[in-house]
């Protein structure tokens, strides 16, 4: 882990290329510093003044002579190097390199970004950017960046790789009165990244939310190592763009970044425990409300209304987003059909009524939020003449803290009649939303955290010591030995088993004598495959023959075999023929595993045979400390899970036994980072046991 | 088709109740008709004023003696029923009844409304409500409701169920400078509904978009007509709540409303041309770019910006939403390469980078705008240090109206510093929004519109007379008179045959001779199933036999599922034995029909057999109205398609038979109101034509 507290509170901030004329960088750094109420030493630095904005100037860092934190680079790329070396002989710790002209405008400044970074390890300084907008802090409080203005000061960290998007949100989280303890614009990332940055604020006790803004992840492993160490403290919620074709175009003519799959993204944030936002607002929604209200213990939710139409918008809204409607209790029912009129619907949507005074919210909210079976509620308005609104919001405000381990949101829909409203209760902690979609979305984000926070707490790595490494080891060495790197089925069905896959039991032969040897051993019916790294469809050439019961049938299988494959593949390597226990039909799966580039194998598991390209039925995992209830959870998530549980009357299937193979799996593919591909194929699972019938295992 | 244009445009009103005393309705509706500069005559009823607001009052509307077009009613419902009695007898044309107390309180109250509107059909009389706002038309101006302000003037006309939702909106739309047409809240529905409404403004001149806020459907029929009426005109967009189980809940226990299942809402939508928002914010952002811009041809799209991550974010939602980011032509790269600088991005999303000045604007915009594969832009600006946002607004507008056949719409970033250009851009009929997303959702909405528009304009009722109605009348009436609701399969089979819909042959064999001379005639082999309305489950008794080859097999085959049959069900009035034609085993598929409450029979088609349940592989379209390339269209949306396609080298199906099946499914259930239930599971699919196995058909 990176110590990150002398850049966010730094004991004394140099400012490179500080300057006296407005309007360049240089200044509204130093400016911004100043304005900020910074209270450490700071040091322009610029050969041509002694004095900038009423702070000492310096011709060199070098000539500062006491110790630095921050040098704030304003300088153009051209002098970066140089400038970096000085830091280093000055002792710099942090370089926040707001200047542009690297990574992002080609090789040259890849090339110049490199050696920036080389300078910087040799010094054991560490570099923030560059092409950045800098750093704030406003606890500390600080602001090293050339923006306009100061955030808020407040409980939400934001860490941004788009140094235009922190102006734009900056500017508008004015408007909606949104706080920060951290504003961090990555940049380029040449050397502190979004892991780095999420593990630093999220051991600052200001920040209660860490919200991100990304176009990739530069270290899959670090990042999921960071967001779990953060999320069981505080919720990460990530913003990432680029995920479609034309997105990740665009990213990667923007800073260069390369998009891992979208699959993998949503599998690495869910194992690490980051909430994913669908949209820019979404994302502040969800952070606003995490600083102000508790994660809900449950989903369960009332609505509480004084009029129909928004309360069904609302109840909609709860059920369509994966939030339950609360049930109350009978003591609940009986209160509120004792304290309300009876025009009132008591159910839930608690529906106090057109006609309601203040008076029927706080009882509807106190008597539900106290009911165990109530976890958060949505307090809907709409204006009357009769009702008091600021009275209702005063009434809110004092339901949710009467209950602090109950989430409240509200929409008090209307615009000027409910602005008096709306403005107590956004004061006091309460989010409030123009309409109640928004609102329930909100309660969605945060129960899915109260989830993610336990799954994470939870989970780990699910591990297997019973298998032979060694044993996988030597098989890979022999298959590259013979200048391959696509395993024959009898090998790779003998690395399954040397991980206790339950594969299908197979042989390699080479003359008919030894097929009928295998075939007696494995024991009849068999089916036999061509054995060539070379021959990819095996039926079309004549290369399979199955359900063969008798000595006789192997011998003539076998030559019809290899001579019907030789003739059509006269250059292919043929190894012999492959021997195989030809295994009852089962249900059809497939367990699969793709490289990612940036968060390494991934974990396949669905619908197999030739359903499989149909159906797209299968769910995913990182292999990387995937946990055994990870795994059965892949399992309920696909459409085969129908299957495997008994449908229609027939028997379920051996569940755990598949669960264990897919973890197996998974290890397997940790174990070796050198195997490419991995594809079982089917997969037939059986009431008792199942068997991988077909395991293709591709080296890199 | 009513005429409602004395109802939005009157010459005259009568408020019956009206009111001296401030706080009453009657008081509310006079003053705002007075207020909303209404021209007409205005008549106060009340028998204790002489004159309330200026108007001379009346005691009964009967006094009036001159023609009256319009009473409100602002009395309690006990006397509403004397009061309409009054209208009736005074010529009044309709009648508002804001009065509530009716459907809305239980059986005495819909009792009350039942008699009410025999009242006003007993007259002439048309009722709007009752339990209503009331009527607002700017245009006219009358502001015939008890809201406490009148609608800013303008071209949306919105018509609610929800009353309170009415006044939220109403009170919203100031903040967000929403202006309307019509204003209409259609309370209980008692009379006018929906339909009649779509109709009315569809009609108007004012209106360029129709927005509906809907919790039911009275009558499915006329809707459907209604708006595939306005649809070529003018948008309608609809949101629809209650689609959950919860939210159907909430609105029985509102407006006592039947919600119909969602999926037949969303099939009627679609046929209607409707445009279905998904949340309240998508309805008036809709609306609102409906009023601003014109429908783009096409959904290409071009993403202008000035910093690289929004562009992103816009590009990521254009491709989730279904629109495509445009790829320009030559001479368009040619120009935004000659003219804007090398640092910036000429394809598709265009930046023009950070230190752009508003000119790059003009000439990203300019350029792209007049491009045949551009159908509408988004225009996204960060605010920087350089660039004059009032001008960029300037810049975009003027684009926009240079090109009045492309939608534009624009995300300016940022709160405070981008005001004064979103205000700009707010007034001069360019959407904007605070992040990119909602600006691309806009543009997917309009885009919808256009393909519903032409697919509405396109679509009429495919229709067979080659089919014999008054056979299929002779099968149902001689089931009826045999005590069944569910058809034999082979007379189902009958029907499908008599509606050319390709059954597998099939005869009903009451002895064994008969079973053979049936087989014989049909040609073997043949399957035999028992055939009995009472047994449901065949197989599970003995009462199905397969593969039958043989004269000496159908023998054996009808003693043994007889004999079996009447063991295990003794009680079951067994016809004796189906003996239906064993056809090749082909692609299997399903199709059905369900009955809709509010929009009659809705066909289905997907997947069959064993995996209908587990894929629920389904597409859903009304069986009125149903064009033929609305039958193609739902065989695209399925799974199944890609097996009918010809799934990895197998021979594609037979498509056009399939169409032409389902089509004619549709016609028998459109033909016959009696048949409750219909389900052909499986159909085979082959290369050349198909074969329904298995019919069923329930009546009613």
């Amino acid at each position: 882990m990176s110590d990150l507290r002398s850049l966010l509170h730094p004991k004394s901030i140099a400012v490179i290329g500080a300057s006296k004329t407005p309007g360049k960088i240089g200044n509204a750094v130093i400016e911004n510093i100043k304005a900020s109420g910074y209270t450490g030493e700071v040091y322009p630095i610029n050969p041509k003044e002694t004095e900038i904005a009423g702070y000492k100037a310096y011709p060199n860092i070098k000539d500062v002579g006491k110790p630095i934190d921050v040098a704030v680079f304003c300088v153009p790329a051209a002098a970066s190097l140089a400038v970096a070396e000085d830091c280093g002989q000055a002792g710099v710790k942090h370089l926040i390199v707001i200047t542009a002209g690297f990574k992002e405008i080609g090789p040259e400044g890849k090339k110049l970004e490199e050696d920036l970074v080389k300078i910087a390890r040799k010094y054991g300084m560490r570099i923030t950017g560059p092409n950045n907008l800098g750093v704030m802090d406003t606890h500390t409080p600080m602001n090293a960046t050339f923006a306009k203005d100061f955030a808020l000061k407040g409980n939400i960290a934001f860490i941004s790789q788009s140094g235009a998007l922190c102006v734009a949100i900056l500017d508008w989280s004015f408007q909606r009165g949104l706080g920060f303890s951290q504003f961090i614009s990555i940049g380029n990332k040449a050397d502190l990244n979004e892991a780095d940055f999420i593990e630093a604020v999220a051991e600052d006790p200001n920040t209660k939310v860490i919200c991100l803004y990304l176009e990739d992840v530069v270290n899959g492993d670090r990042f999921i190592e960071a967001c779990r160490k953060a999320t069981p403290k505080v919720p990460v919620i990530v913003f990432k763009s680029g995920i479609t074709a034309a997105g990740a175009k665009a990213a990667s003519s923007h800073t260069g970044a390369l998009a891992g799959s979208n699959t993998a993204y949503d599998a690495a944030f869910r194992h690490a425990g980051v909430i994913r936002a669908k949209t820019m607002t979404e994302l502040f929604d969800l952070a606003d409300a995490f600083t102000k209200q508790p994660v809900p213990r449950g989903k369960n939710v009332v609505v509480v209304t004084n009029s129909g139409g928004p309360g069904i918008v609302a109840s909609d809204a709860v059920e369509t987003l994966g939030l339950t409607m609360a049930r109350f209790t009978e003591e609940t029912l009986k209160e509120l059909r004792e304290k309300l009129p009876p025009t009132a619907n008591i159910h839930n949507p608690v529906d106090v009524v057109g006609d309601a005074h203040a008076d029927r919210y706080k009882i509807a909210l106190d008597t539900t939020l106290k009911d165990p079976n109530v976890d958060a509620a949505v307090v809907l308005l709409s204006p009357t003449a009769v009702l008091d609104i600021e009275e209702a919001a005063r009434i809110t405000i004092e339901a949710a803290k009467a209950h602090p381990d109950k989430a409240v949101v509200a929409a008090f829909m209307g615009g000027a009649k409910v602005d008096a409203g709306v403005k107590l209760l956004q004061a006091n902690g309460i989010p409030t939303y123009t309409f109640p979609e928004p609102a329930v979305a909100t309660l969605r984000g945060m129960v899915e955290y109260g989830k993610l926070r336990s799954e994470v707490a939870a989970s780990t790595e699910w591990t297997f010591d019973d298998v032979d490494k060694a044993g996988v080891k030597a098989i890979f060495d022999k298959v590259r030995a013979d200048g391959r790197d696509l395993l024959l089925g009898p090998e790779a069905a003998q690395v399954a088993e040397l991980y206790k896959i339950p594969a299908a039991p197979s042989k390699l032969a080479t003359d008919a004598d030894a097929a009928v040897a295998a075939a007696e051993a494995i024991g009849y019916p068999v089916v036999m495959k061509i054995a060539s790294p070379d021959i990819m469809h095996k039926t079309d050439v004549g290369g399979v023959k199955v359900n063969l019961n008798t000595k006789e049938e192997v011998v003539e299988a076998f030559g019809a075999i290899m001579e019907s494959c030789k003739k059509a593949e006269p250059n292919a390597r043929i190894y012999g023929v492959e021997v195989q226990k030809m295994m009852p039909k089962g249900d059809e799966l497939i367990i699969g595993m793709t490289k990612d580039p940036t968060f390494g194998p991934m974990i396949a598991f669905g619908s197999g045979g030739i359903l499989v390209n149909l159906l797209q039925d299968a769910s995913f995992r990182l292999a990387k400390g995937l946990s055994k209830s990870e795994v059965e959870q892949m399992i309920t998530e696909t459409k085969a899970y129908t299957l495997l549980k008994g449908f229609r009357g027939a028997p379920p299937d051996d569940i755990p036994a598949l669960v264990e193979a897919i973890g197996r799996v998974a290890q397997l593919c940790r174990d070796f980072d050198e195997i490419a591909e991995l594809d079982v194929n089917p997969v037939f699972a059986y009431p008792k046991g199942l068997s991988a019938l077909d395991v293709k295992i591709k080296l890199k």
